[in-house]
């Protein structure tokens, strides 16, 4: 098996790559209930290996949050494998007809969903991010190419073994599954580098991978994840709707990236709104880091300074400003902004309509949280990650957004005149 | 202007940025005429400026047909300003509702296309490509960053400023259209590297330009126009069909990336078709280029290397190889091929599914000729370039794939439980 001979990742690339011409022929639903029941199967070789990938962080004085972002219990194992049932579940994304028509000259063009064929997964620690990589990837008709993060190598070991004799088993090639398996740093740079070899990569973690990956990439990637996501109340917002909004934008679950980190409020409602929306956020442990102008309305609020606009805190943190106009509350937005989520809260239709015209983001919501934006909420059944990029897919990225397309052309002899 | 002060990429990244927010509210439609009728009006400052780019090239000593590619003429002029009326008279490919639905919390999702914003284009000595780039990114609502050859910057400049001069008087920002004005290589990096500035780089030339681009691109990129694509004659071809496709896949315009540049045969037929075929393709000036068992077929063949199979001739020269299967051709074609534009001659409708299944391309013909990918014969009526990659857009790319989209969300308050 490749996970135990030394790393040879030119040799893992071919592999992948002739194992993703038979996976689209290949009984890809069976594979995956079949990793399901054999992650389950396999709980205690799993949950021993896992233990040790614990214990190693342990000895080093890894704080308590991140330890437990690495840990698998058989509660979550199971929930795990739940979730690869799930995707099983989902309809098959490949061998759609997107569009088809005739040309005059009798051509008949069909514009199909079809694999991207071998897809790179760079991910950091958690290891249920190894197997639910693995069934996106699978569902999507490709090869997966798997690196996670040195300190769950263990984990991943176990998981992608187990996962492959289970595919195996099941009639799916093995070789359409694999884990790089060495925490080498130039590693990460050779599938970084893989032309032709990789079709495509997505990181998932923090600010400093995935800003690594798309410096390094030469082959197509998608930028994920970071979200510096802004609540603005307008001047006609209804000021009840407002401090809902912003308070489960920011508490609810401010370690994700769909959570917001700032509030721009127009000045016409600041006065009215500030501080009992602060007070409130305050009473729930969020720490208030703002411009003058609030400061003079919210006293416990500490001073912001430029840096704190561009912030993605992930934290019980929320930067304020208060704005003079929806101009400059769009232009603050598109200059700070991550492009992923943005709210307004407003009962003005045209301003409504302006925020969503002109905030280039991912997704911009009138009167709701960006706590929605999410592949399972949007209704995708799954979700791979959050592009906040252009190319090919924004926003919450499914299985859809994990397959690429062809032109199939049938004709009957025609030439070209 | 910015064409004649001295080069600074930054703030042109910044002003073609903030004239793109614009962009999708001007009346991109007038601009569009206006820029077609002053290319006319001023076509002796332009044919001026554009004879002395020519007159450079032949004191270089440039061979004929690449002078040519350089050369605008009164004609050629007045074919470039129609393409652009075309353009403009195209749908406009913005505010399209690509889906909507209604989440059960009552929130209503809308995904919508929306311009890129700002793309960069790198392209070689023609100048029509000036134009055109600049036209399509403008009609599909993005500021255009251009940067041509050096052998065409005399003619460039005046085409850009021309351009620029006609939008701003129809009321559309001139900022939006940005030439680098200057052969530096160095701003070639720095275009690539300009990360939340630029959000695509279209290359367009031939396979070195396409090479660097990709190689050094921090920025989201789309490769195009690289094809080694192939005919593959099947056992159950039909061989006067079979004769027809493969002459008018090389010979019609070898120079383009959706001729042919290799011939594969099935054994079975290789006797009966390949002395007419080669004979004829030969009597057209072809050069061809083969395997042994080519060669003891027909005698004028040269014999093929390895380094054949996997080249772009962009000529009248054509490899040939006679194969023993399906399988093998598939084969050959996804070791060799460049994902472009690949054709069977059949008529086992098997046989046919399982090549537009297994071969890994963006356009699979059955029974047609390779150069019919293109986006004004798919009825895109128009084209950026030939995508040879999988993300984002694949073979001819029209204005729909020069646009992204956002997820535009409609609520009344809602909050994520």
């Amino acid at each position: 098996m490749s996970t135990t001979t030394p790393i040879d990742l030119q040799t893992l690339f071919v592999r992948a790559r002739e194992a993703s011409r038979w996976l689209p022929r290949c009984d890809r639903v069976a594979g995956l209930h079949a990793v399901a029941e054999a992650l389950l199967e396999h709980r205690d070789a799993i949950l021993s290996a896992n233990r040790r990938d614990v214990e190693a962080e342990q000895r080093k004085g890894t704080p308590g949050p991140l330890v437990d972002r690495l840990q698998l219990t058989q509660e979550r194992l199971q929930g795990i494998a739940e979730a690869v049932r799930l995707v099983a579940a989902l309809p098959d994304p490949l061998d759609r007809v997107l569009a088809g028509w005739r040309l005059e000259n009798g051509l008949e063009i069909r514009k199909v969903t079809v694999p991207f064929g071998v897809i790179g997964m760079i991910y950091e620690s958690r290891p249920n991010v190894t197997v639910d990589a693995a069934a996106l990837a699978l569902k999507a008709g490709s090869a997966a190419i798997l690196r996670g993060s040195a300190n769950a190598l263990a984990s991943n070991r176990v998981l992608v073994r187990v996962m492959r004799q289970a595919l195996a088993a099941a009639g799916v090639p093995e070789e359409a599954l694999q884990l790089i398996d060495s925490p080498e740093r130039k590693l990460v740079t050779e599938l970084l580098s893989a032309r032709g070899k990789v079709d495509l990569v997505i990181p998932r973690g923090g600010a400093s991978l995935i800003d690594h990956v798309v410096e390094n990439a030469k082959v197509p990637v998608i930028e994920t994840g970071i979200g510096n996501c802004h609540v603005y109340v307008d001047r006609d917002a209804d000021l009840d709707k407002a401090a809902h909004i912003i308070y489960n934008a920011k508490v609810q679950r401010p370690g994700v990236c769909n959570s917001a980190e700032t509030l721009l409020v127009h000045e016409r409602v600041a006065a009215a709104f500030l501080p009992r929306a602060l007070a409130e956020l305050r009473s729930a442990g969020v720490e208030i880091i703002a411009c003058e102008r609030t400061r003079e309305l919210f006293s416990e609020a500490l001073p912001a300074g430029r840096e704190d606009w561009a912030t993605e805190y992930l934290d019980l943190k929320l930067a304020v400003r208060v704005v003079p106009s929806l101009d400059e509350a769009i232009r603050h937005i598109n200059t700070y902004g991550s492009m992923h989520s943005e709210a307004i809260v407003t009962e003005s239709r045209a301003d409504a309509r302006r925020f969503q015209q002109e905030v280039d983001a991912a997704a911009v919501f009138v009167n709701a949280s960006t706590r929605f934006t999410d592949g399972f909420v949007f209704g995708f059944g799954a979700e791979i990650g959050i592009s906040t990029q252009k190319l090919h897919a924004r926003g919450p990225m499914g299985l859809a957004e994990m397959t690429t397309y062809k032109y199939l052309i049938d004709g009957d002899g025609q030439v070209r005149g």
